[in-house]
């Protein structure tokens, strides 16, 4: 089980700077409501927390048949459809593509040069074509689905449906109606699970299953994290601890930017997983918290100046791995040379345990706040643990700050402007606006 | 040329949350101030500055030699030495691994699965490791390099030197010393020459050149910027009005995150090199601005919520790009549904240049202030300029700031406490700090 260490953020352990006891024991009443609000289901985005029982076996045949009939599984998908398939298939096939078949390519954007690349280096008729998108008409999925249906076409004619498998909502939109008119493999995104809290879900569950990663063991981490962070008892919750930690000093000492770094290369892609759940459901209304991706011992050469010495307005989450499940020794190869001799002997696994903890403490005695989320292992029943975790420490923060952790209005005036611009009836006056906007650009660019 | 907008931080065009012109104006002094230590080299660490003029003959012969020897190029560092070759690599070579050779592994940390993979997937006797610290002694660097060096040795004894480059000191440091006693080739980095402002010299050339990049066309770029940016006119130096703009926003009004966000997949890692220049420059007492990296389109379905309706911390840094050198046209294959039928007739970079300018325009509507840096184009001249661009940004904002931009002292103490743990000589007392904060963390720990 995931375990929270929080000593960090006391005022006991960094002084004035840190937390009370009772300044916890003072949000007691909210953080107990929000859980409750969770408990009880109130909100019906809140189904993600069940996606622990859901029936895998419909996912399961078709990563058989996908494993089976593909060197290739080319997933088109876009923001939560994109980042929970990548955090899983980065954690736990390191290297995938060098070493594993089918190789595992997620293009989650609508660069041209990208999708060439990929065009270039698979073999499209042995390649399994995965569109994932909720509404089933997300732009920039669509686009290059539409991009490889008519390649496909080229290739196969009729056949070409027989290549693709669309993940989408069970009854509504483009892609639904697609899937009933070619008759193509599907599965479906539950109505009430959100982009973003959407990994453990078909959405996340099929990759894992094409790598090779039975997904009864990310539910069933999944689950028992739910039901240790379900639990009332806010000193015993680490969910609850860790959502009133990063409230009271995001909200009383101004530390609004939450920095996020696993001690672990395959974790990369989770802090960039929790960094659109963090930065999407919390930034609402002039509130909010950043959160920040890092990458640990790299980042300590590239970041770690910036927390220790600039603004106090971070807070370090910290995640350990106990076993890396890979260890190598560093040997006595150059014995007179005092700069180098001192690692010999060691593990890599103990440096960069060491370094963790060092960075963790050197923060600490800088009075600079920092928690840590310690896992045994990167293994999918621990990769479910934290994704579960990370999701319901973000809806208790959002009901704290009183904001809808499951909706995103912000984005939808970019959207429109991009409909004007690409002649989506009914958005002339949208692409007036861009014109008009491109004028005044012009008097302030320097050349 | 990189061109520069800025139209949407100035309070004419985002009304009062901008900058006006007098702003800038009152700035010119100090601007102007900063400008002229870097025109006259006032610190030995502006060496980067020259990085245009120098001899590139040996890296030239030592990329040939690695281009006939080797299938792998392996490259061993950290920070600097590290984000600057890969940011090269992801940006002019998309999916180089899995098309071209030698192929290139960049192992910047030290976990010990990262390291089993590559291992797994590499003939090391058709590898060529090139080592880079620049002191010679940087822990993560030395573990892996040790590690390497004694896998050499079983499979070619004495042979193994010769699968070996060290970028290093010219003079000092472990590492120059055993390219003495060891005869291997090496490379040097100037004495001014920081981590982190080392792009430009061997550090990233060497991998330039291994990967098929004429690293003359990087300097040349980078040459031709420099002049731009330090003509002393603030009103046309586009080095001078974003440092300008960035400082302001970040001192006046509070706006001290600094979101990068270039739209191409292939520069997302030219986004951590550039956090790593911003953060460990300019984070010094108490002070400074954070970078945040992002790519486009995809962070519109991750952060841009955040930016557009969160706390009012941020500028946005859009770098556009004007031709991608591939393109793709969306086909017209679902002509009855309005939902995706608008997009077909339009190529994938209309729409990724569409959605960046809509996005740019939504958050100034929004009066979220935002910047767009154009580049013509993803080739080897513009990546120069935009290195030695945002090198002197950097470079600029420092010393308006008053803080010295090239040093990072608050890594060192967590250097310590790692070297007490591992046992370094000298460092038992800062052993017995880690062990004492181990007793009182207990307490604080939920399990």
């Amino acid at each position: 089980m995931l375990s929270l260490n929080f000593a960090n953020v006391m005022d006991e352990v960094i002084g004035d700077k840190g937390l009370t006891e009772r300044e916890i024991e003072d949000l007691r009443p909210r953080i107990t409501d929000a859980l409750k609000q969770i408990r009880d289901r109130k909100w019906e985005e809140l189904a993600f927390l069940d996606l622990p029982e859901q029936d895998t076996e419909k996912i399961k045949d078709l990563a058989v048949k996908i494993k089976n009939d593909s060197e290739n599984f080319l997933l088109l998908g876009i923001g939560g459809s994109a980042l929970g398939p990548r955090a899983i298939v980065e954690a736990l096939s390191p290297l995938h593509n060098l070493r594993k078949k089918p190789r595992i390519f997620i293009y989650d954007n609508v660069d041209p040069r990208t999708l060439s690349a990929i065009l270039s280096v698979i073999d499209l008729k042995k390649t399994t074509v995965n569109v994932i998108t909720k509404s089933g008409s997300t732009a920039e999925t669509a686009a290059s689905f539409m991009i490889l249906w008519e390649e496909m076409e080229k290739l196969l004619g009729k056949d070409k449906a027989k290549r693709f498998i669309a993940t989408t909502d069970p009854e509504k939109g483009n892609l639904r109606e697609i899937v009933r008119r070619f008759q193509l493999d599907s599965l479906e995104i539950a109505p009430g699970v959100v982009g973003r809290y959407s990994v453990l879900s078909p959405v996340g569950l099929l990759t894992a299953e094409v790598i090779g990663v039975d997904s009864k063991e990310l539910l069933k981490g999944a689950r028992d994290v739910r039901e240790r962070c379900l639990e009332e008892e806010v000193w015993k919750n680490p969910a609850m601890i860790l959502a009133s930690a990063l409230y009271l000093l995001g909200t009383k000492s101004g530390r609004t930017i939450d920095v996020f770094i696993p001690y672990a290369d395959g974790l990369k892609s989770f802090s960039e997983w929790f960094c659109q759940l963090w930065a999407e459901s919390l930034g609402k209304l002039g509130l909010g918290l950043t959160p920040y991706p890092s990458v640990g011992t790299t980042d300590q050469h590239s970041q770690l100046q910036l927390w220790m010495e600039g603004p106090e307005d971070k807070v370090v989450i910290f995640l350990r791995v106990e076993d890396y499940g890979a260890d190598m020794k560093i040997p006595l190869v150059f014995e007179d040379m005092e700069g180098l001799n001192y690692l010999s002997g060691h593990t890599l696994s103990e440096l960069i345990k060491a370094e963790e903890e060092a960075t963790e403490l050197s923060l600490a005695k800088a009075s600079r706040p920092n928690l840590t989320v310690h896992i045994p292992a990167i293994d999918p029943y621990h990769l479910g643990q934290i994704f579960m975790f990370f999701e319901i420490v973000t809806a208790l923060v959002g009901f704290l700050f009183g904001i809808n952790p499951f909706n995103q209005p912000g984005v939808e005036e970019g959207k429109n402007f991009t409909y004007g611009m690409m002649g989506k009836k009914g958005y002339e006056e949208k692409r007036k606006v861009v014109e008009e906007a491109r004028e005044k650009k012009l008097c302030w660019t320097l050349r």
